[in-house]
């Protein structure tokens, strides 16, 4: 753990009370000039840090996490959020959030930021750009440092530290499954996430659903786009591309390896005129706002977003609460996800 | 402006370079432990504070804006957000983001920790406890600290900053009228946030509109519920109502005070059998996934949240940039709404 000095050292040392030394520390004029002038020489000689972020006067932790995402358009990054600021509240912790924008340099910089502030530990889940470029030097700098970091959803084998993430790939063999088990045959994957790893993994599931099924036919749409350019534009583009494999192939499902992508399905559909599940069964990923509001509601696989969050907060706060021990040994926590059956699918 | 020693000047007294007197601050072990102490003794006295969130080396601020948003799982805010984001980064500005979850007392303590991190300014809009409290202290000690403050959205009148808003009023009376003079006269108005002050201010334009036309009936539904329940939910109970309400008045259209009202109103719709828009025509507000994801897809007042955020911080840069001035006259700028027309009204 991070060695500090605390408050209650210094006003031991001070012979003076813990909140006259924290007075003293933030200039309090209620304190005398002398008090305030021994308080800091004292706090200096040990580097206490007096602007920790809303320094604790019980401990020498900020009682802050820090959170960094690489963006919050996403349903998603909102609610694992949520679930986060949810469990750190329960134990009176407070988040600090920084947004890369799925920029390496900015995640570089806040890691860098925060932990110059001292948060007690940080939430992290990597921008596309890190994992692109596979640059994780800024993580290793708080390993060194002792400081506790708990990976979520988008990890890095590279860095030994909790993780927390859900298993895309069984998640979706599993919604395949459910596909072939209700009489789908010539079932098409659509997906506009397509460079992102949890996406890989999903088409992975599939696939192996569907090949262990001979009679199962699979066709695969890969719509390039990423999530900020879909919610930006009218997404014109990609609806064409959908609607003219739609129109294309003749087909009895799709499985949507996004909530967009299966978001759109349904309303070109829709536009086609095929009646939903009755000629196409529909599955997305994702329980977000559009599964949950499109019409018929759609049949998805929950991430359980806010579960995620919370669960990685939790972690993080047993490392906090109690001393952190640096050989202590990571582990990696699977979140189960679910399939919640709509009216979608048959 | 907040008066701060710089390390220029801590720099010139100590007869030091200025990387030397940050690197000393830091404990950096390259520098020998008798500068870092006669640098940390100067630091002391002069009050400067070494561990601010950045602290630039080329001036006295920390080039960081706190964001205080009330909650993130509204798209309208994660818009808000990005606009804010971006604008920032053009800068070369930092974004630290804390979510109150629309409780005052989170408030109260954020806004504390980051003006006690040192944040150069705010960007905020208000939670709604702290806006049916009406406590807002905690924003007069940073006025009382000359920390420039812009309220955006959410904001209140007792607190004299630049504030950034839509005309809500303007913006409904607009959507009202454009029902009526595609020829609708059973007008329904459905809201599931009746209890914010910007829902109130729709409520107070549209039913303005439809006075004006003696030819136009209005029917008013309140679905009382909040946005966060909504978003937990499966939001049966809130769907239920709406179909009631559909089925039990004679309705041509419908104006949506939120998303998720005119999007569940658009799902019930195909559920009972009437075609949008020529048996019944919906409006909505915020131009979010919902309203570009459904079928068909939505007409919608665009509150353009992300240039609200980016308006937001385009003023704080502005007193950041230069110095700040404390005499400085506080001005409201009203971004513009924009009706986005879609497929959902004639």
């Amino acid at each position: 753990m991070r060695k500090k000095v605390t408050l209650k050292q210094l006003a031991r040392e001070l012979n003076l009370s813990i909140s006259t030394v924290s007075k003293s520390l933030k200039n309090d004029p209620e304190i005398s000039q002398k008090t305030i002038n021994r308080v800091h020489e004292l706090a200096s000689f040990y580097n206490y840090k007096p602007n920790a972020l809303a320094v604790s006067l019980k401990s020498n932790k900020t009682k802050t996490i820090g959170v960094i995402l690489p963006e919050i358009l996403n349903h998603f990054f909102a609610k694992a959020l949520f679930g986060i600021e949810k469990e750190a509240a329960k134990n009176g912790y407070k988040i600090v959030t920084c947004i890369t924008n799925e920029s390496y340099q900015k995640e570089v910089e806040y890691v860098e930021m925060l932990n110059y502030s001292s948060v007690d530990g940080f939430i992290v889940a990597l921008s596309q750009e890190t994992q692109v470029l596979n640059e994780l030097d800024h993580f290793k700098v708080l390993k060194r440092e002792n400081v506790p970091v708990v990976m979520f959803d988008r990890v890095s084998d590279e860095i030994d530290c909790d993780k927390v993430i859900v298993d895309d790939k069984v998640a979706s063999k599993n919604a395949m499954q459910y596909l072939i088990d209700t009489g789908c045959k010539r079932i098409a994957i659509v997906t506009t996430i397509g460079d992102i790893s949890v996406a890989k993994l999903r088409l992975e599931g599939a696939r192996e659903a569907a090949e262990a099924n001979k009679d199962v036919s699979l066709i695969n749409l890969e719509v390039k786009d990423t999530i900020i350019d879909l919610v930006e534009k009218e997404s014109n583009a990609i609806e064409n591309e959908i609607e003219k494999f739609l129109k294309e192939n003749d087909l009895d499902a799709v499985l949507g390896l996004d909530e967009t992508a299966a978001a759109i399905t349904i309303n070109i559909s829709h536009k086609l005129g095929y009646k939903i599940p009755q000629d196409i069964s529909v599955i997305g990923f994702t329980d977000g706002l559009l599964s949950k509001h499109s019409y018929p509601k759609l049949t998805t696989v929950s991430q359980h977003a806010e579960d995620l969050g919370a669960k990685a907060a939790e972690i993080l706060l047993g490392h906090l609460v109690d001393d952190y021990d640096e050989n202590y040994k990571t582990a990696t926590e699977i979140v189960k996800t679910s399939l919640i059956v709509r009216e979608s699918t048959k």
